[in-house]
């Protein structure tokens, strides 16, 4: 039986892009080597890293004389710490605007770089939806936002008007749709739920924010240190590149972020749809502007049908498609790589319930 | 033709493990999905990586009331300073042995958290050995050295005497023999040359050690970070730590590290004795206790027959045995997973030149 994966991360990957991965683990590109034993500054990995980058700025539309593309470890959780290692010195402010727990733990290792003020915050509806209506202090030296909540199921839909650069993790919607790129400062995203395999960071930094903290900043941890060795200063996660640039050459395949971003809202219609009309669920998201189009959060209009319902979802199956502890309920996960005939299925198991 | 990879690092990986890898890339267990979509909170991830952490305590034979298992990403580069971050408070000094580049850049990255002091040098001879005879003052909190250096083709056959716990970056030793571990304070390694693909380092790590440096450390950069959630305080990397944990059990089934010690020393020894009998080459380490046997470095006796050698060996599928530029010449590196077949190879395309 085919399993849909509707997990949150680590996540769905195109198939044919596990094909020709697991390809490449036994022989890359015909050569008699696999990936995983080349060394990082053979032609082989260098061509796979430069088409990465490439992809990247050709994907997201970026200015190549502005902004730098680097493929990084540690996760979006090491970019909670050093982008404000990187950018904000200690008499500067930065601003923070909190949706969620992973904004709320981007402000807590902010705090011990600077000063930082949080412009908005929905934590008091159990985040629930995207803050409206706030003001920006002036003066930031940028503004830290979460441009979707993987646990909360809501997404920030326009971006916020101020003169300070955009900071945003978008760990969880990268590539799902086309980016105002010249608003932000620095994007970061894990890659393990729109781009790739776990074990890479993607960071796209606009280089003229650099090198102003007046800090000593460990060799790895300096952007800086990254740009000038093209990502290749230490050995690089060969492996997670490779999967992520495999998957990028999948999306431009699909007509790009642009055609990426329109199949994302239809998916994300048809779930919609069925919750607002089957009343035997509910939508956790308190209005429709803040909605994910990547993670779909609901419950049971009866809490005795939460059992029932994940039986149902096996028995068809629909695989890892409960919330997160703090929403409780279900969460479909359904990123770029996440075919819509899955998610018809999907509705049709919630239509049959 | 077959391939035979002698590349430094990422390096060769055993066939049976490349092969099972491939297939966990399409289909985990039979479970149908890929090991690259799967939950890091899944039961299949959770087994892989206890299984891995329980692999190396019992490969290397670590107390497991004593010292910590961790994998960690960022390669040894961000060990050089997450070590003494987390080790050395700013009025204690720590001693390094500076036995090669990869030592320079720890004692560069220390010198920011506290006193250092390097106890020996081999700097001035190009690092062609593994420096004796040197004192150790008392009260260091801890002594780093490098168990084996790739570039220069040494490797420390003994450890210091020093009461000050040795910290080991063994990136390109680990599991090559056995140790006593009671000596050692923490021990660092890259994956990509003896233990799997690039993308994950392992941390061994004395618990008592930590917690006592009063300095703020980010949380993704405090060992008990991950200690406390079992290394999956953020995602970790899932695929190279799958192979990873493939690579032991495939050291396991080989018989252990005692086993591996066994075959590594036969493997070197056929192909030293080839470099010291064989008058068209000659060997760049002083003396033969500081060789290594990790990674065979050696030279034509006449430049001319440089570019003659690498032709025969690509000829013979020989892969990658040019030496790093700052020895020149030629480096066999003979970790774990190279057949001794292929180092008969190497020894027979050396005879008949």
């Amino acid at each position: 039986m085919k399993i849909h994966n509707f997990s949150s991360g680590p996540a769905i990957l195109p198939q044919s892009v596990l094909n020709e991965a697991a390809e490449g683990v036994k022989n890359l590109n015909g050569e008699g080597l696999s990936v995983l034993e080349i060394s990082h500054r053979s032609k082989a990995f260098v061509a796979i890293l430069e088409e990465a980058v490439e992809l990247v700025y050709e994907l997201l539309n970026i200015p190549r004389d502005t902004y730098e593309v680097l493929f990084l470890t540690g996760g979006a959780s090491s970019q909670f710490f050093m982008a404000p290692m990187n950018l904000l010195a200690e008499d500067q402010m930065a601003g923070y605007l909190d949706t969620g727990a992973w904004s709320a733990k981007a402000i807590k290792e902010a705090k011990a770089f600077g000063e930082t003020t949080v412009v908005a915050s929905s934590k008091e509806d159990n985040y629930n939806h995207i803050p409206t209506g706030y003001d920006i202090p002036a003066g930031l030296r940028y503004l830290h936002v979460t441009s979707n909540n993987t646990i909360f199921g809501t997404q920030m839909h326009s971006w916020p008007e101020t003169d300070a650069p955009l900071v945003a993790d978008m760990s969880s919607d990268i590539f799902s749709r086309e980016l105002p790129i010249d608003k932000f400062g620095l994007i970061y995203a894990g890659a393990q739920k729109n781009m790739g395999p776990a074990g890479t960071t993607l960071v796209i930094v606009r280089k003229d924010l650099l090198g102003q903290t007046n800090r000593h900043i460990p060799t790895m941890l300096d952007y800086q240190t990254h740009i000038a060795k093209n990502s290749s200063f230490n050995t690089p996660p060969v492996f997670p590149i490779y999967v992520s640039m495999l998957t990028m050459r999948w999306i431009k395949e699909q007509g790009g972020v642009k055609a990426m971003e329109k199949i994302n809202a239809e998916k994300a219609q048809l779930l919609y749809d069925e919750i607002d009309n089957n009343p035997r669920f509910k939508g956790t998201v308190k209005n429709q502007e803040s909605r994910s189009l990547m993670n779909v959060t609901f419950v049971p209009t009866m809490e005795e049908d939460k059992q029932k319902f994940f039986a149902a979802c096996e028995a068809a199956g629909i695989s890892t498609i409960n919330g997160h502890r703090s929403v409780g309920g279900f969460r479909a996960s359904i990123y770029n790589a996440m075919p819509k005939e899955s998610v018809e299925l999907l509705v049709k198991v919630m239509r049959e319930f």
